[in-house]
């Protein structure tokens, strides 16, 4: 049996490929742009390309490939269904694209999922069986590793955090995601700003309200701009909502949140908190919880896929990856 | 090893016992009334002796004894914390005083929880992996099986459907229970009437508005009276939403809703699959799912008692019940 892993981050602007040996100790690395603008096509062929770069020449050495993509996914089948950020991928059977590449197992999880295999392999949720990890960035989306498995759900389509329902005060239906997602950040801001409201995000965009983002409502709320605060403070507290739903459902002992959104820190994660604590049926579901930022950052997805060909495509408990290593 | 099961369904109104053979077939049953008013000693004192009617002589032929309660409790240590409809019961350990009497493994799960058992062992769910049960009664709470497995959480607190969060179009935070439980959809019906409403549910309950409940709002609803059709509606669809976040979280392949309430039928439940159907994200979480009425009924939760047993209280996998019995 193989004793490294071959990992590959998929991503909407970056390919990251890596091996790994059994520990998850990261052995080598290549990133290159995805370009994806392309298409699936070209885009497929870099990964190949990429993927040899970091295959030994004993291939005999690998267990096997795992593959971290955004979703919509199939990870049973290893089709990628069409994520939005991927231009013209529809219904790619990526999988036995790869397996016929390069006759070994692959694997194939969404970016999400894994990253709750991640966090709970090499991260801070290390030694924990109940875990959720919670990404806020471009998208919500979410992992969750119920009593040492990972969820996946009849159709693997389990953990979608951010389509949670949230009820807006004029009764409208909204998501965790439409709400407090970077973009959903950066619509309220623009909208407040053309409103007339004062906010230093202006300077920070040079005065293009078509450039306001998540990263520059960030830099303003550092700099303490009061409309920039508030606006995440909103994000966090829907988030936070949203973690209530999840304390209810799952009674984890860790909830892990990461991407790019959390890079504000405890602007984003004190009222997320502070909602979470207020709302909960009972102190029982936080007296023992962690609710902590994401420990591997930017690797996250690409350790998760190691992890993801570490568990059998997440068919294993997690505290067999302790015996197995 | 022994070859049936005591089960034990404590409720505020009845105490059920049965023995059952390891296919769950049903051997012989008694029941009782709880009497919950005398408190937790006359209680225990009685369920002892109801499981003393059901015991075989040989005690060598019982594999172990089950007993739901509700909630709050623990299942890993078998304590009952302080269920609001069993007066005086305050961190009962009702675990270690039952194997102390009988001298048998003992296994304590939440009403709800186990019920989900019993749906996927002996009732609609029969085969399937990915489970959730919906009990809509005095309280809303749930049991969800994960592929195979009954999710408890860290501290046996998951599956509490009843305490998703729900924000009100007054922007305050109610939860699925306060608003699509029985006393809810009583209180509401109650208040329309005070406020003038015309409605047949005041012939029903003799025209003494403090006699309003679920029972008397399902009987003029089936009487085709519009008020009582309406406060139905509204609790279906906020029943409805909360299973738009088990769709997305769970991704299940059946959602089954039993308790009292549930005996609307279509009233219930066509709003309720309506408002699902309608703000789940994607079809590919409809299209195979069933949701339907519990096929058990009021025996739902002593089936369950047996079938936590059956699991060693939840530990097995259900398709390990198969190569069991």
């Amino acid at each position: 049996m193989g004793n490294q892993i071959i990992a590959v981050d998929l991503g909407g602007t970056q390919i990251r490929t890596a091996r790994y040996d059994l520990d998850l100790n990261l052995l080598q690395r290549e990133n290159t742009l995805t370009q994806a603008k392309l298409g699936a096509q070209p885009t497929i062929e870099r990964m190949k390309a990429y993927i040899r770069k970091v295959m030994p020449a004993g291939r005999d050495d690998i267990l096997g490939i795992g593959i971290s993509s955004p979703g919509p996914l199939n990870p049973f089948t290893g089709v990628i269904i069409a994520p939005p950020n991927l231009h013209g991928w529809l219904d790619v059977p990526l999988r036995d694209i790869m397996e016929a590449e390069f006759n070994l197992p692959v694997h194939i999880g969404n970016d999400a999922n894994v990253a709750a295999l991640a966090e709970a392999s090499k991260g801070a949720a290390q030694g924990c069986r109940h875990v959720v990890y919670i990404t806020v960035s471009t998208g919500i989306g979410a992992g969750i590793i119920c009593d040492g498995k990972l969820l996946l759900g009849r159709e693997g389509l389990a953990a979608e955090f951010g389509h949670i329902p949230i009820v807006l005060e004029n009764g409208t239906i909204s998501s965790v995601e439409l709400e407090a997602a970077g973009p959903a950040i950066a619509r309220r801001v623009k909208r407040a700003i053309q409103n007339g409201a004062k906010s230093k995000v202006r300077d920070i965009i040079n005065g293009d309200l078509n450039g306001i983002d998540a990263k520059a409502v960030g830099i303003a709320a550092a700099d303490g701009d009061q409309l920039a605060i508030d606006q995440l403070a909103y994000a966090g507290r829907i988030i936070g909502l949203g973690i209530v739903s999840i304390l209810h459902l799952f009674n984890p002992e860790v909830i892990i949140v990461g991407g790019g959104v959390t890079k504000t820190g405890e602007l984003l994660f004190a009222p997320m908190r502070d909602t979470a604590q207020k709302h909960v049926l009972d102190d029982s579901y936080t007296a023992n919880l962690r609710i902590e930022q994401s420990a591997l950052g930017d690797d996250v997805a690409l350790v998760g896929a190691a992890a993801l060909v570490a568990t059998d495509g997440g068919n294993l408990d997690i505290s067999e990856l302790d015996q197995r290593f």
